[in-house]
């Protein structure tokens, strides 16, 4: 009777907080709902019993506290929280450092853990069978403190664990492109999370929220503001207000960067230049930096966009990027702090190739900046698209530590509705060969500093994050949060091995729901890819806001502002031409890669459009004319989209009401869109073409004039 | 044994169910947590057995499911719902209309509740006792479920209920100044609400939950963007968007009604002309009326901001306001299409008084507007004061429907974080005797019809609503929200006792709680008027975005956008002469009004600066000199602050942790910028007085430069 009772108690409780909790994404991937299997809770009820865990920093507070609400909610019991240990229990979860630990008898291999790292092991103590986690260092307890949550969360065996796990990557970074009047560039998830107004005095709980979601996948930094700074961040007003936020990341182990502006000195410092070279804004910055660091003890840095698309810079005075960045970087170099020096730039003179740029400004700079300095460079030449080859500069600059930046926001990928991860994105530049040293020499290499033994590595995704209540404006995007801290803390982690731990962690461990789930995020990418900008088409999207297909404007004053300077579609052919008898921007690559990409027969197809200029009939691999791929691939990708439509109907019964349904509504949005998408820019191509789409495929169901007059003068993202 | 698990696990209930429920303010008054007194519990458990609720309309499956809903949060047991009754149980909750309760037997007097309201009635069928919730329409049943929820969730005695309720008013608007970028002018709860981007495609649960608190405090209509209009609203692209949500409405009895821009024919419609006698516009109007109700059947009608605020309109070609809005009345008047036109004009042109303006050029067209239009006029004659005496047009247009227009979000009331309670505001207005047919001609007779026989009657509250967490931007905004629904629904409530049922709703019944939390409530109004614009001063605060205080602005370029304009401050004294010998607005009232305000002797304290300019030392009721009260004034709302801030400490224990912490940290804020506005407003007069702070009151502890040069670009509410 009092079993059946009290296993009524605990259905009640399970049936209560499922019933009480909305499905609205709100709790990310911690959701530490009870275990559903029956046999993995029996065990994890038996091998956790108690949490052992003395000493009393804030990330060690953070990880017991979270341990603790992990715990109860996967177990669905309490288990005691032991502060001073005196004999230990079978089953005890001894969490520390050797220091917090000392006397327990805890001893692990921690060498190979380094700074941040920890190690999970199922051990004995004084004969006691136990969990130890263990680090160097209290935040490393607290990763490994989530790792083993994750463990529980994705119904892991924990009857023997042996892991040791330390980043690859020492600098984590999410960049907000967030304005002070709370528009997000970029941003489709609502609008920024900071509200500047109410800071410093008001911290709304999700500010801790948002920390321990970083935390719990390695992430260790953030800049909360836009690159298209404000330099009012740099006022005492604001700088209080940062300080606030930085006292709540704190125990998370999040270290705040500021995204400055180049003309403060100018524009709040009341003085007349901004020219690294004059004493006066030197002392400026010096200045700033001793008020800064005085408010944010442990800031990380600047991060700065300088000279590119209308941000002032160091250029305006005849500088150098070096020039500008060492100025900083000598100011933050008593604190510590790093300058994170954007290499995006691309002027507003007309030069044969925007892609080349980059390279051309940053390589001969290579060796002149201080060591604090870092160059953060988008994963592709040109912007984010939907596909890119890596960016050449990495592999260029071994006496420089470069950065990667990633996109973790959708500008290019269907903006909140598109399920589109991008795991396989980043995967696919990570893995690329630079031949930088010869063969082996991957971007990863470059970035986690083992190429050219950098003495500073980072690493740098454009948020997803705002104030919608899912946090990234839809479920799966998620995932490409989840993804890329992941990634960021370890680049060899495959995609499909995140997403099966994140799908499982987000909605649940039945394999059932998983494996569908999975093939159909690791499939979207290359969708996404095909129904927009397939065979290596980019930028042809639609001006300023980047939704939709507009591959036909033309009138935009900089010629790289238009779609028509990328894709160069004509009578004779479409794509860029940058071979050697083109802009040559393939010698700024690596031999072979150099060679590789100056001959359309050896590009890789996926890159064939970026790199060749190529007649409509033109045979691809596929045995098909160049315009019929073209067709077919914009197909391919539609067809995509609704495959992915069916699998997830097959999964309808398999999770919650709420999040099905969400999901289902942004499928057949994204449905909508890709065909959108196909038939605007079949329909415009073909007017170069002059070939037919075959009959075997939809046909456009409007004429090429109703698209070019859609409008979407609302279209979000654009910022303040 | 069985009982005591039985209500272990009741407690384990109720235990998960508060737990899992962050304490965010998402979910309003309509929290339905489990009734805490032990016999009004029993109580209810006995009295509702069963819901009896046979039909099945949109609204009636609203009821149902809201009934459902609320009695298993409230009473902590599912009760059975009964589609096809047939002998009723003892405890039967019995609802529906004489139509769908036909054969059950349930007699009702249901003349008094007329269109939508509805009367709840312990009662008998075939002897069995039952609760009667009956209407004549389905809405009116969806209304009385709210108010019998209402009754359990303030624990009111249902053992022998006979209520009878309508409402007073016919059309109870919410509007929003929502742009279509999702910012909200005015907006302090963040920004929009309405994701146009992802409509019409994209439902979010939260119209839903938008919804069901506007029906259950009685609220039947709803303009969702800016009175500053965009022409795209009128667009094919939005209407199909403005539907979507008008679906998500309709069943909670809610009527979209669209603010409307009045050059739209040119802007989207390729007139060369807005010109109201132009038949070809006259026509595009009909046509898109047409188009619009094929979409929206059931829209409530336009509401115009016009000539106002550099709002196009009729006045541009010469046109009156009632040529303007007739032209759009004819246009809705085959589809039952009403028309809001906003009395809220004042020109560029250097006037006398602006508080004259809307009564002059509004009065002259009494008779001369179409049965289908209302005059919409705010409170006062300026603009949402803090505090102002009632708008001279009420009572002053027998042949015209006047409606009132109240300011839900605290534009000029400490935004989201001070804690003002508006109810006393609105009451105060609505109680205002006009005398515009002798004593006894209160504002309240004029908007809901009875003074003057009006055809139609409406009442506008400007929204607090945005898509921060807790709807309004603070826990306590949301009693504005809350007391405009019901006052709109009643306006003979008191401000007291909404005060008192929201509380209750809201926290707790625990008078322990309620009764200290009312008397917070309802002096805090008040405490605003003291620390911002005391003794009738009005709009001396910060230019454009009206945030914290700004007395000295003088540079705007028109006259009447500058605060020296109101205040009038000099070395003679303070205050604008509206008197005969003044700007002679007191003759826009009813006598003996004019006569009353005309004296300084007579007029009501409160409004003393409002309509004298008098000497420093002009001897006020108090018996201090005029200075000496000022100074009294603002440091009594001060006072009141941290009363306010006592007050609330000393209810910690009886409300959850997190609301109290969000109501503690708002009260600092607020605290800290009333001594702001009360330091910087006599800093700043006391240029003129030359008169000392007398010792006894704190002083200033910063100078008057320090005040002016305060700059806060991005305070919220300025709008796209």
């Amino acid at each position: 009777m009092k079993i059946f009772f009290a296993r009524l108690c605990l259905l009640v409780l399970i049936f209560a907080a499922t019933a009480a909790t909305a499905e609205d994404g709100y709790r990310l991937w911690l959701r530490y709902d009870p275990v559903t299997d029956e046999k993995t809770l029996r065990e994890y009820r038996r091998s956790i019993t108690s949490i052992v865990a003395p000493g009393d920093s804030q990330p060690l507070r953070a990880a017991k506290e979270e341990l603790s609400t992990g715990i109860r909610g996967l177990l669905g019991k309490d288990v005691p929280m032991v502060e001073k240990p005196g004999t230990l229990e079978k089953g005890a979860v001894v969490i520390g450092t050797p220091r917090t630990l000392r006397g327990l008898g805890g001893k692990a291999e921690l060498q190979q853990a380094g700074k941040e790292g920890f190690i999970i092991e199922s051990s004995r103590i004084d004969d006691t069978p136990v969990t130890l986690i263990m680090a160097n260092t209290d935040i490393g307890v607290l990763y490994g403190a989530y790792h083993f949550l994750r463990l529980l969360q994705t119904h892991s065996d924990i009857g023997s664990l042996k892991i040791v796990q330390s980043p690859r990557i020492q600098h984590r970074v999410l960049n907000h492109w967030d304005n002070l009047d709370r528009t997000v560039e970029r941003g489709y998830a609502g609008f920024s999370l900071w509200d500047w107004h109410k800071l410093p005095d008001y911290l709304y709980p999700r500010y801790t929220d948002y920390a321990r979601a970083n935390a719990s996948i390695g992430i260790n930094g953030a800049s909360l503001t836009n690159v298209n700074a404000n330099a009012l961040v740099l006022s005492g007003q604001y700088l209080d207000k940062f300080a606030a936020l930085a006292g709540v990341f704190r125990p998370y182990g999040i270290r705040l960067y500021l995204a400055v502006r180049w003309s403060s000195p100018i524009e709040i410092g009341g003085l007349k230049s901004a020219d690294p070279l004059d004493p006066k804004v030197q002392q400026w910055w010096k200045d700033k930096a001793e008020e800064i660091y005085r408010k944010i003890p442990d800031l990380g840095g600047f991060l700065v966009k300088a000279n590119s698309e209308g941000q002032p810079g160091p250029g305006d005075y005849g500088r150098s990027h070096a020039e500008g960045a060492n100025m900083l970087a000598d100011a933050l170099a008593p604190y510590g702090g790093l300058v994170m020096w954007r290499a995006f730039v691309y002027s507003a003179e007309d030069r044969t190739d925007r892609a080349k740029q980059a390279y051309n400004e940053f390589k001969p700079l290579d060796g002149k900046f201080r060591d604090n300095v870092l160059i953060q460079v988008k994963n592709g030449a040109i912007d984010f698209q939907p596909r890119e080859p890596f960016h050449p500069l990495f592999g260029a600059m071994p006496e420089t530590p470069l950065m990667m930046e990633f996109q973790i926001t959708k500008e290019y990928t269907g903006f909140a509705t598109h399920l589109v991860y991008l795991a396989p994105q980043y995967k696919e530049v990570l893995d690329a060969d630079t031949y930088a040293n010869g063969e082996g020499s991957q971007v990863a290499k470059v970035i986690d500093g083992s190429l050219h033994d950098y003495s500073h590595t980072a690493i740098a995704g454009v948020s997803n994050i705002g104030n919608d209540r899912n946090w990234s404006g839809s479920h799966f995007d998620q995932a490409n949060w989840y993804a890329y801290g992941r990634l960021a803390w370890d680049h060899t982690l495959s995609a499909e091995a995140i997403a099966d731990e994140w799908l499982r962690m987000t909605f649940t461990n039945s394999t059932a729901f998983v494996e569908p789930a999975k093939r159909m995020m690791l499939g979207s990418w290359q969708a996404a890819v095909d129904y927009m900008t397939p065979l290596g088409l980019h930028h042809i999207m639609g001006t300023g806001h980047h939704y939709g297909p507009a591959p036909w404007v033309s009138e935009l004053s900089r010629p790289e502002w238009n779609p028509v300077y990328y894709h160069r579609a004509d009578k004779q052919g479409i794509g860029f031409d940058r071979t050697r008898s083109g802009s040559d921007a393939v010698s700024q690559y690596f031999p072979p890669l150099n060679e590789i990409f100056n001959d359309p027969e050896r590009t890789p197809e996926k890159f064939l459009l970026w790199f060749h200029h190529l007649p409509w009939d033109y045979k691809t691999d596929s045995g098909r004319k160049l315009w019929d791929e073209l067709v077919y691939r914009y197909n391919q990708g539609v067809n995509t989209v609704r495959e992915m439509q069916k699998t997830w109907s097959s999964l309808k019964d398999l999770i919650d009401e709420q999040r099905y349904r969400d999901v289902e509504a942004f499928l057949a949005i994204q449905e909508k869109e890709a065909v959108w998408w196909r038939d605007a820019c079949l329909t415009y191509f073909q007017t170069f073409s002059g070939m037919p789409i075959p009959k075997q495929y939809e046909q456009p169901a409007h004429t090429l004039e109703y698209y070019k007059n859609l409008s979407f003068p609302f279209a979000p993202g654009r910022g303040g």
